[in-house]
């Protein structure tokens, strides 16, 4: 292995901040890392969207190489060219969009991977089996969670991702349909990560709410009928089991939304189900909706 | 005019930093500034490259429009799309590439300007020349500094640059020429930024004596004659005098040209004139030919 530069961070959301970011670029100048220098990312969300972020924006830009560990890095943040850092405990609040010049996925580091780690990713996929793939959602669906087959469903979400990233590159339009169950599940996973470590929702436990709340909101529109919201609800409460959400969360859950980078103005847009296997988005929804999906949410 | 916030930042390159960017990114979160808004920078480099930036990044990427206020910002900063900051003491080292929605010059802004910062920009007009317009150098050095057509020179030096940057967005190749004067010119700048606020140059100041240093290091290899290289010193100095450089600062100089951009590996790459109006890149510069040209200005 040629010589070569090891920057060390913390694990966990909590540290993808633009203090991390600083103690990186300190490490990559002292270092004289100059504009043909390679960043290679190895860990999950975290490490490959601050990673990328802080080689995007090094000297404006040098090359790097994104090696997904975790199943959610996998099957997400591994494409798309999203990359970026929390701001003030806005998610991905600041952030560019660049394609890494590869990326690597081995499903053997799933088995570095506690089990919870590994359901967190699968909401992900589930969403994508959700938003593009209705067949392949009865396929899942008819699974426990331990009998399902990750290398072929890391690969099924992969092209189904990228096949929408690559109708729309920078999020204009369709791409959105990729955020079903984030404009309430992002809410609800920095709701939560305000209240400290110890309470903190992994992002897949995150979305698999949002997508129950998000999942009603598209009933409530007619957009999807009850069995498949039922079918939708059962799996989800199966697999991840219920969110205490407090009274007192609630109107800040809402609030939170308005941060969403998918808004225009003051208006808050979702991306909901057209039935099992397809999304719209650019739906405004009110306050009022999102406070009866919370409701029914808590049931 | 429709509703808008207003974000105040000190003036002055030692602002240009991340410090200045956080509160920037505090007032654009607070005002809830979605995806749809519009970034309007009027002000000088710091403020474009800044502004620039913080929209680039806010939300990972919203639009921004550039008012250009000095000089050196209305024919340089203006075209080319890069946005930046400073980063522990090295100018622009931490930014992106992106192409603002418009931009809008106006000389009428000149009027505004002291003359300190007219003739500083007039350094990037004179490199403009240099590298790309041979008949337009003979031109500007048979005037004096008083006598010089701003909206004429504005126009001219907004071209030329446009077109070395539509032939290489991304600085692969030809767009290096812009960094005539500018690897030993940042060096000193920075040097001299290191020394305190009473010590610094502005921008073109340090730039005219990149260009007599680097007008040297071209003739040393014969790439332009005696007379080009009298010419180009003598107007440099009529205009600018000469920087005080101490024996204790030019191992410093040299050492800040390795976080050049355009560096490869260890090596220092510069650009060098071919004659007044051409230029040639990725010159390869020791330290001891950058000692022998740091000399040769010092007289």
């Amino acid at each position: 292995m040629p010589k070569h530069s090891v920057v060390t961070v913390p694990s966990g959301e909590a540290h993808k901040t633009l203090a991390t970011c600083e103690k990186i670029w300190e490490a990559m100048t002292k270092d004289e890392l100059d504009r043909h220098a390679l960043v290679i990312n190895v860990g999950g969300g975290v490490i490959g969207d601050m990673g990328g972020f802080c080689a995007a924006v090094y000297k404006r830009g040098i090359d790097f190489i994104q090696v997904p560990t975790t199943l959610l890095s996998q099957v997400d943040a591994s494409v798309g060219g999203k990359l970026g850092i929390d701001f003030q405990g806005f998610k991905n609040h600041l952030g560019v969009f660049n394609i890494p010049k590869s990326v690597l996925i081995d499903p053997v580091f799933l088995k570095t991977l506690p089990e919870r780690e590994i359901r967190s990713g699968f909401a992900e996929i589930i969403k994508h089996c959700l938003i593009a793939d209705g067949a392949k959602w009865e396929e899942i669906r008819a699974k426990d969670f331990e009998a399902q087959q990750w290398p072929d469903l890391i690969a099924h979400s992969v092209k189904i991702k990228q096949q929408v990233v690559d109708q729309d590159p920078t999020e204009k339009g369709l791409r959105k349909i990729l955020n079903f169950g984030h404009t309430l599940g992002h809410a609800v996973e920095t709701c939560f990560l305000n209240k400290g470590p110890k309470e903190r929702l992994f992002h897949g436990e995150a979305i698999a709410v949002g997508m129950i709340m998000e999942a009603y909101l598209s009933f409530e529109r007619k957009m999807i009928d009850q069995q498949t919201l039922t079918n939708i609800e059962e799996f989800l409460f199966a697999t991840y089991g219920k969110v205490k959400i407090k009274p007192e969360d609630i109107e800040e859950i809402i609030a939170l939304t308005r941060q969403d980078k998918k808004n225009k103005g003051k208006e808050i847009r979702f991306s909901l189900l057209k039935g099992a296997g397809q999304c719209a988005f650019d739906i405004v929804v009110t306050a009022t909706e999102m406070r009866r999906s919370i409701a029914y949410y808590l049931g």
